[in-house]
């Protein structure tokens, strides 16, 4: 007879594989779609959606969820992956039918709005969507917060990052509130005082550029026979952990920030390709959540290439690609370029040290919206106030201020604390990581991760969601996220500039 | 309330957006897809297909089509729908689950040994894996019979053609195959005599070749706003009527092939593209069967494009991609290169005039295999046999002769005839096309086929399946369909070498 916990398996294993049909419509959707057929993939996307949810959201996924848990198995993936399905009822459960409804209509028009308000400058214009979209938000945390006992905004935030809570995060984002304003005076006068850099430019082939990033790719152990590398507007790793679909864009008059995104997905993707095979098809074996998973990409990308070890092997690759630039792919000149810190107005663009900064800002104000503290109206005010206390710069209109990023209009509160809590859990994995394998360094000047991966494999990526966000930390590093390793590694990068020669 | 008929109707929708997914997955497998990902993707379709066929066999699926027969619609286009809707259910419901999974199973390995088999030249070792697909399709043919009430070998036709039997099909053929042997000799002896072709011999770059062949399928109505063109092994027309996702391959050192592949995918994609938008969602709404399809691209590639009006227009544009190539773009060597007969081996590569035979022989050998009148080890000589009655040509090779294509060991039995079908209708369609239409000549040669499709629109996509093939093609050209119009082109075309200055 098969056991309640079975039977969860296998529609678990169903919404898996139909989670990788949609992963493909996604994909799709980013890099392959023509404009006009924009309307019936998104019937596509609803429906399969739809039915999805109604596997979880039913009297037998109830039933079998309570019957398996009167007798909870003794292995601990198991234990671990009929908490995940109980996690998994609970999201899907908790809220009604006509909210998932209203809030997606809600955030579809709101996206669109915002999309031309952006370009318009117009947030006024944006306003009236953006009221809507906080006001099924606020629903929404409401709902979440009732069935979870959680606090509105940590229920909000636990579905993108289970586990987090801001009384955990609040001490760690003060740290950095203080830490980042004192040190980055120091940064940006040692640049000042430093060889200033030599301009990277030129006609950089797309071609070249692409042949260049998969080589790289390879090197950091990407595997081309379950994945891909293509292009979209916005880079993303897509796909299933056994088909990875990373995406970059190309600028033929710029070469780094194209390559560092690539790595940046790279870093996602593996991740994915190192979830543990036995648990492919099932909550348990899938990825933490988006701090981790950050971590993941800022590690390849932030902490691992953009070291002077790295770039050491990269740079003769990048000159016999481009041919040379006189004295611009110099080894320091290079590191001066991923390496360089400047305050600025734009997310996206800014350094990992201003980085947080951004996101602490966000994140103030996300909190204060929810609890209505602060009205939607009087954002770009506060914004700028933030903006100019956090870090000295006013923006000049609304679309460079508090309608640059997509989340909010598409409802994504709580998420962008995920990018910060990565940030400082790369810095802290890969501090463990070159302690327990001092070959790193070393063989990233060879252009290897071998023992970085295979550390990572085991301690990070192999342990999908059997434990929590904290305990995959503690575990890997020997202890729970701290500012620690962060504030070291702008130390010594940024503020003593141990990268240059 | 909701009457029986639209709630079949609702199902019919889902059915059909599940559909649309599916041929994204199957277009994905054909493009993109990395080699290492097949297993998971494999999965993907399984089950997908797996819970749509659930949904049609299922008892309210048919109580509902009961109860809707009870009352038929008035409506010409709802009552052609519910009678395609009977015809899916009765379709899916006629084989036994375990038939059809054993089915897909014995094809997978089947394909798999077939692939290897053809390149061993090595029958011996495809016959066990040969010998058990037959018997399924032996089976699924009694299946089918028993259901539909037809002879075994017309049930499996009617599955790609509906309304294909034997006995409309059989006088058909023997009509070609008295005319096509009649005819050859005196084409081959006027090519003979006439100026020898010379060579299309360089390289053409991919690129060149690409940005070529999206002209030529802007010009003949191809929406790139809602389709794309890419790359695959096996050119095929894919995606949906919203999103037509077309496949060629290139050789750099040939354009002609994959120019006129490129043409007869649009021919297809133009079938879907053409399909009423109100009926989109519904069985009524798709395309009358492969057939009608086949005649869509065969007219598009051979009857409009390989003419000498549409080459006058296409010859400026090869000079224009590729340069001029010493006298070997005079419009008279290209004509004489599209317009090429010659007796060959393989179906794929055979021109229009012999074609037929190379379809015929396949028929008469299915047949027989699936009475028992022929025993699969004795396909090879059986197959010498027809090739040298038929084309007097004998294969050196199992490879180049009975193993060459994919459908037996696919399964595919009566799938054939679809083709000739296809390329009689086309000439039929075509002919009445420009006797409504007089101006499509002079629009070929300006590179236009706003008349011709315009008709086609009318007379044949608009139709999709609210009739039967046979009652569409009386509707568009006045008969159903004969052998008339193909010897007509023939006897202009290749005898008389019409098209030649």
């Amino acid at each position: 007879m098969t056991s309640s916990l079975e039977q969860l398996e296998e529609i678990a294993r169903s919404l898996s594989v139909y989670g990788d049909i949609l992963a493909l419509l996604h994909w799709d959707t980013g890099t392959m779609l023509p404009a006009g057929s924009i309307e019936s993939r998104g019937e596509q996307i609803a429906q399969l959606e739809g039915y999805m949810h109604s596997l979880v959201v039913s009297e037998r996924f109830s039933e079998l969820l309570s019957e398996a848990e009167q007798a909870p198995p003794e292995d601990e993936w198991r234990r671990a992956n009929l908490r995940e399905l109980r996690r998994l009822y609970t999201n899907a459960s908790c809220l009604p039918q006509e909210l998932v409804e209203a809030k997606a209509r809600a955030v579809g028009a709101c996206e669109m709005r915002w999309r031309q308000a952006r370009k318009d400058n117009d947030f006024a214009g944006l306003l009236p969507a953006l009221e809507e979209v906080m006001g099924l938000v606020r629903e929404t945390a409401n709902a979440r917060a009732a069935a979870s006992g959680l606090d509105p905004f940590d229920a909000l935030m636990d579905e993108f990052e289970p586990g987090a809570r801001a009384e955990w995060i609040d001490p760690i984002f003060d740290d950095l509130r203080t830490f980042i304003p004192e040190v980055l005076p120091s940064i940006l006068e040692r640049q000042r005082r430093s060889t200033p850099r030599l301009p990277i430019k030129g006609h950089f082939p797309v071609e070249s550029q692409k042949a260049l990033g998969r080589r790289v790719m390879k090197a950091l152990g990407f595997d081309f026979n379950r994945g891909r590398l293509d292009v979209s507007v916005h880079p993303f790793c897509g796909g299933t952990p056994d088909d990875i679909r990373i995406t970059t864009r190309y600028s033929t008059a710029e070469i780094l920030s194209s390559l560092m995104g690539i790595i940046h997905e790279t870093g996602h993707g593996q991740y994915e390709a190192g979830l543990p095979k036995e648990w492919r098809y099932q909550p348990v074996g899938r990825a933490r959540g988006m701090a981790l998973h950050e971590s993941q990409s800022l590690l390849l990308e932030m902490q691992a290439s953009r070291s002077r070890d790295f770039i050491t092997w990269l740079r003769p690759l990048i000159i016999e690609s481009f041919g040379e630039l006189e004295g611009a792919f110099a080894i320091d000149n290079i590191v001066r370029h991923v390496q360089w810190v400047e305050r600025g107005l734009i997310r996206v663009d800014a350094d990992e040290v201003t980085y947080p900064l951004h996101v602490i800002l966000r994140y103030d104000l996300e909190r204060s919206l929810l609890s209505g503290d602060l009205q939607l109206k009087d954002l770009p005010s506060a914004w700028a106030d933030g903006m100019s206390s956090m870090l000295g710069l006013t923006p000049p209109t609304d679309a460079s201020g508090c309608m640059q990023d997509v989340h909010w209009p598409s409802g994504a509160f709580g998420y962008f604390p995920s990018y910060t809590l990565g940030a400082l859990s790369a810095a802290q994995i890969f501090q463990a990581a070159n302690k327990a394998e001092p070959s790193i360094p070393e063989q990233l000047q060879a252009g290897s991760v071998e023992a970085l991966m295979g550390w990572l494999r085991t301690n990070i990526h192999g342990k999908a969601s059997v434990a929590s966000t904290q305990e995959i930390l503690e575990a890997a590093t020997g202890s729970g996220l701290s500012t620690a390793a962060y504030k070291a590694h702008v130390q010594r990068r940024y503020v003593e500039g141990a990268d240059l020669g």
